[in-house]
């Protein structure tokens, strides 16, 4: 485990090279070999800054004593099936494009159960009140359906999908860009605590590396890698959430984007992400049909209903045709509604038992029923 | 002439029989057979209510009294290329599938110039105050490129789009769903009058009809038609817009959707037709850009721009490992940056020249340049 811990503070992560030497000799040769040394130029670059640093012992009682434990692919809970996506070549040689070498976490949940079922909800720190409350809304949902709800820990969106989901005592994990131990944003320590207590506090990187600009890329993928959608909630032009979003799809991961008004530059980047084909989606339902096993489908929203619903096309051209105040005759009926005089009087029999017309000395009329059954001929249609 | 006023009225339009009569005989012994009941059953069930209103004298009087005129297919604005949609045998199929038989109009504008650069702007009459923002700067924009803005007359977006393109001195033509001198609603009689007397009023009925609702959805067939592309602006679940958009994209036009906040009812149809499928637009550039002349393409929306805009990855990874407060000497820098020392001394130069960073006694500062250059780690990112 030492060598492990060695490992990951060594290189800069993910580096391919050590990958590669890690997959030849193993944890144990591979940091000896670095330590004297023995290594490839590109790999002797990679490792020169930091080879000489032997703070794996250090490390690993910090963690022990947070609770915490180093995760490695050797382990049972290691999230082999979330990983796999790293294997594609075109992956691997992108930039920062691996998988982790070791993943240091703090928490009760077991890494590959929730990467088995989760959605990560991210979004600008520079979230809206509207952003915030979809954020709780669509967190809140997947924790009622049993879906992790991965985020990255931030202020705004990120922070609004974990509070919510630890509200309705569901599962949540922190991804980090940076040691698991530099708590960051300060303002939200009480909440990654509570988050290590519930769910999981996760990182690539060992205790006390600080978290900066290319740390958040390269965590990102693995916000990417741990969920079966990445929901993007609100995000301006210039927005982390889009690079996790383009991860999630170079990953194979379904993108998910909430529109919202196009006035609104806090969601100006979901509307790109929409354009560049990403799913449009309105409620947590819809999400735990894109991740879902099989059999779970979004319910049907409600629709407004009418007291015309049931009329067949012909009763409703009738309907249309009655005076909005007196009677008519059926043969002035067939010439307003544009039908045959033998078809009328069918379809007014069937208003009569709706209850929506009466007859009276031969003529006919409408029943009143309040304004919404009848305040204009295109009332059922909403404009 | 008066033959096609007569057919306008005798069957209620669009009626495929009608159409097929006058294809073999012309209007003239179209309008003489019908009279005489010399028709096919279907036919003259169809006429049966209507073929002894002799109006047709009367009809074009005041069609003429108003400054109108009836266009039929022999003229030369009738838009023969926007009604050739209408051949596909699915949609004569179709119930109400066919083209117009003639058009009553009033206006200034001619219907196959207006045909050939325009697009429906519509929804629903529940509109919001950020639906009718919309549908106005849409309007606007589209005027400014003189894109001609089609719409249904109705309260809420189709009057805010109307106004608009009227306030922005642009072409904008109403299609009704009754008799041009049946101005309905109410309401918009002086807004459509105004449109009458710069752009154009349209409609496939004679003067006296009523709207009913069979006649709205025939309507949007044509408001579909006229238009190259379809804009629904606001639409709730029940929408008459959505059945404009079926029409649009019935004839192979293009339907384009705005978002709006999830939480509004009157953007859930929007959504739904985003998720159908539909071009998610944000401003009139892209309305432009999809029924545009080649060569008419959307500006990019400006991106926000930041000091850190013209580093390397590299400069950044060693931006960011330089201390918030202090100096760093480079090794320290190529630690906390993973980078090899022999790669940090070229990007610290390039970020004295930026004036991002400072140099002082073989040590390294930052450079402050108030909050915005950098208020954390991730803060190029948004998130």
């Amino acid at each position: 485990m030492k060598a492990w811990a060695y490992l990951s503070r060594v290189a800069e992560p993910p580096c391919a090279e050590l990958a590669e030497l890690l997959r030849c000799v193993g944890a144990v040769e591979a940091a000896e070999r670095i330590r004297r040394g023995e290594v490839g130029p590109t790999l002797a670059e990679h490792t020169a800054a930091r080879r000489e640093i032997e703070s794996a012992t250090a490390d690993l009682e910090l963690l022990h004593r947070r609770g915490g434990r180093l995760v490695t692919p050797e382990d049972d809970e290691w999230p082999v099936l979330a990983f796999t996506a790293f294997d594609g070549a075109a992956l691997r040689a992108r930039r920062r494009g691996g998988p982790p070498l070791v993943l240091w976490v703090i928490g009760p949940a077991r890494l590959d159960e929730v990467a088995d079922r989760a959605a990560a909800v991210v979004g600008t720190r520079a979230a809206t009140a509207y952003g915030q409350r979809i954020a709780a809304d669509f967190s809140a949902g997947l924790a009622e359906h049993e879906v992790t709800v991965v985020s990255g820990g931030a202020y705004g969106i990120d922070g609004a999908a974990h509070r919510a989901a630890l509200a309705a005592d569901g599962q949540t994990v922190a991804v980090l860009a940076g040691g698991i131990d530099v708590l960051y944003p300060a303002g939200h320590s009480a909440l990654l605590h509570r988050i290590g207590g519930s769910g999981l506090l996760v990182s690539e990187y060992p205790p006390g590396v600080r978290p900066a600009r290319h740390r958040f890329l390269a965590r990102n993928r693995l916000l990417a890698a741990l969920s079966s959608a990445t929901v993007v909630v609100e995000a301006g032009l210039r927005s982390g959430a889009a690079n996790t979003a383009a991860w999630a799809r170079a990953l194979g991961r379904v993108v998910c984007a909430v529109p919202g008004p196009v006035t609104s530059m806090a969601s100006a980047g979901c509307h790109v992400l929409l354009r560049n084909g990403a799913e449009l989606v309105t409620r947590a339902d819809e999400i735990v049909e894109i991740i879902g096993r099989a059999g779970e489908f979004a319910k049907e929203p409600p629709h407004p209903s009418s007291p015309l619903d049931g009329l067949s096309d012909i009763e409703r051209q009738v309907y249309e045709a009655l005076p909005a105040r007196g009677a008519r005759s059926p043969d002035e009926i067939a010439v307003s509604s544009g039908l045959p005089p033998a078809d009328v009087l069918g379809p007014l029999a069937m208003l009569e038992i709706a209850g929506l017309a009466q007859r009276q000395d031969g003529r006919w009329r409408l029943v009143r029923r309040g304004r919404s059954s009848r305040d204009g001929p295109e009332a059922t249609q909403s404009r």
